[in-house]
């Protein structure tokens, strides 16, 4: 951690020692890692960059671990950002990227969080690492841990996809599943952990999978030769990878590094979730700061049945300070979509395939202009969801 | 196609036009594509690499494409290459890295030849592109075509894995299934190509997929800072990735890349096949200039199901000329290593985990000595293959 100087809370500020495990602060905040940007500004240029190994440790002087042995790689990052014409033709948005984070080990996004969070535990002492998921993050902690020779227990729920739940056991983890859901799933974990010694590795109850998925941001920012996107479209669930993003361009202006005026606006984040669970979105339209938890969730896009995710509040400050907004797409809608792409050469994951329904809705309403340019967060690939089947385009 | 000067027929040496559509020679031999070579040694260095993208394409200047608004891409090829030392010390190979094609457009290496083949394919005018396929690659080109908008007909057996059939069917593609394996697919596009019009792109009909699977051995050099590795261990089906790698060599030794000697070895390549389909190790094993067709080929890694592979005697030149050697390996103990690998952090396909085995047993009988620098070729993702069931370790 060359250029870490503490870890912050997210909602009161509160300062923590960077070496220790904290999860997180005492007003219920997560923690989010500080770097000495101005010392990094000095001795980090975006030159050195095309010399780097075309993974997420690229990012090492803005990464938290401290020496390069102790990194827990299977090759995440640097996933390709694929330009889209003839698809954002067809839904009158011309300069269109799919961000495709299907080209990461375990198929998914979850691969930099858990990068970057195993080899953070392993050098925090970790001897066994514990986590509630939805589903894609067990299967990517799993591998990782195994990669590590660290185990790994993963809560999932009974309903969790069986391919992630085989995937899972697949590596060597421990698998419990629980009747419920992540929230459920994360009860569990939470007192199992304390009694156990486990390291409790929850979204934002453990700071670093942040600092993993914050490379997205800056992957999309060297990308597009450090032009930001005028809009970055988002399927959330517990947020993390949208926090990431609004983390990474906050830290590339705060290094100078992005084109354009110091005050240009940084990329407007859309949340997108599934009608069946969408609790970022409903207190975004209530003018909430929070959110509350979302009864019977439910939605062919697994990784989005999050609830009552932990960082609701700062997921809606993220998108009033970038100007977005969020919106939810129905399961129908969603396994169209699928299709849609899939007949454009892009087979991916329920989630991501869940924003090019909600790109056509921020179209219709002119809430994003003609011309802008818009990145797809594609969370994973298809191969992921063999179970989920797409609908054949409506007859008309 | 910058420094394309024509094909070449691989037995009889015969020139071909390269700006036409061809196939095999009239001696029965498959094209190469040939470059002049002196002239790209004059204009292209290593250090330029340096800042090129990530993908396959930054090897530009040795493949077959005349413009770059041709290139129909998905970001294929820049796969990592993983350094695996607790592997590595459990089977006696201390310097053991896996080139890890999973994390490709498609989930496997058939995304490369797939990338070059149907940008080629567009430039020659093709209008409908044909293919029989074990499976991959039939999910690949249905991908390819799709994000190129060019038709695409895919051959495969019936009993060919389900989840690929749905692949192929999910991009857009027609699907044809036949009773019978991969020859007999074959001999159905053969036989339709010729009476519809169709593109025959079947392996070694069409010249340019090789040139895609060849970035492999250009990538590995890359990835070892230009030292070329001592063996590489290929799972072998159609061969095309094996003759990619053989060619890949031959031309860093040309243009004088490979550190070293000018006439330091070139890597030992090393066939691995399924013991229910290993028609280049029996005639590797009986010294023979040629395969025989398999009879009643069966195994579970569905990749290694080519029972009369076209470049049979052209593979077997390749492993005489570098020094290989070929092995067999059993569908249990695949299953068995599939397994071992995972536990390790490393799902792979089949096709993929049948190289430890086949690891083991050259360093068992000596052939591979302590110390050598050894690559496992993984061509694709455990996800591809979710009926693929691991088998536990022996009990001992």
């Amino acid at each position: 951690m060359p250029n870490v100087t503490h870890l912050e809370c997210s909602l009161c500020a509160q300062r923590f020692a960077a070496n220790q495990i904290h999860n997180l602060c005492s007003c219920g905040g997560a923690l989010l890692v500080r770097y000495d940007l101005d010392s990094v500004r000095k001795t980090w240029t975006r030159d050195s960059l095309a010399q780097a190994k075309p993974d997420l440790w690229r990012y090492w002087p803005v990464l938290p671990v401290n020496r390069r042995e102790s990194v827990v790689s299977l090759g995440e990052g640097m996933t390709p950002l694929i330009e889209t014409r003839r698809l954002g033709a067809a839904v009158g948005a011309k300069d269109l990227w799919v961000k495709d984070e299907g080209l990461n080990p375990t198929g998914t996004f979850k691969a930099r969080g858990a990068a970057v969070g195993i080899s953070r535990a392993r050098q925090l002492g970790a001897t066994t690492i514990a986590l509630p998921t939805a589903g894609n993050a067990g299967a990517a902690w799993a591998a990782y841990g195994a990669r590590a020779g660290i185990p790994v227990v993963v809560a999932m729920p009974k309903d969790a996809p069986s391919q992630t739940q085989r995937e899972v056991a697949l590596y060597g983890a421990r698998l419990h599943l629980v009747d419920g859901n992540i929230s459920h799933a994360g009860a569990w974990v939470n007192e199992r952990a304390a009694a156990e010694g486990w390291y409790d590795a929850s979204t934002f109850k453990e700071p670093y999978r942040l600092e993993g998925k914050k490379t997205l941001g800056l992957e999309i920012a060297e990308q597009l030769d450090w032009r930001a996107p005028d809009v970055i479209l988002y399927p959330t669930g517990g947020g993390v990878g949208l926090l990431g993003l609004w983390k990474a361009f906050a830290e590339l202006r705060a290094l100078g590094w992005l084109r354009g005026a110091d005050d240009a606006p940084l990329p407007r984040l859309v949340v997108v979730q599934a009608a069946g669970c969408a609790p970022v979105v409903r207190a975004w339209d209530a003018g909430a700061q929070t959110t509350a938890p979302w009864e019977d969730a439910a939605t062919v896009a697994a990784g989005l049945r999050v609830p009552s995710p932990l960082a609701g509040g700062l997921m809606l400050r993220a998108l009033r300070e970038t100007g977005g907004t969020a919106l939810a797409v129905e399961d129908d809608v969603i396994r169209r979509a699928l299709g849609d792409l899939a007949r454009a050469g892009l087979w991916l994951s329920p989630e991501g395939a869940a924003l090019l329904p909600a790109l056509r809705q921020l179209r219709a309403s002119g809430w994003l202009r003609a011309g802008e340019r818009v990145v797809l967060l594609n969370t994973g690939s298809g191969l992921v969801y063999p179970d989920v089947e797409p609908l054949p385009p409506p007859t008309s």
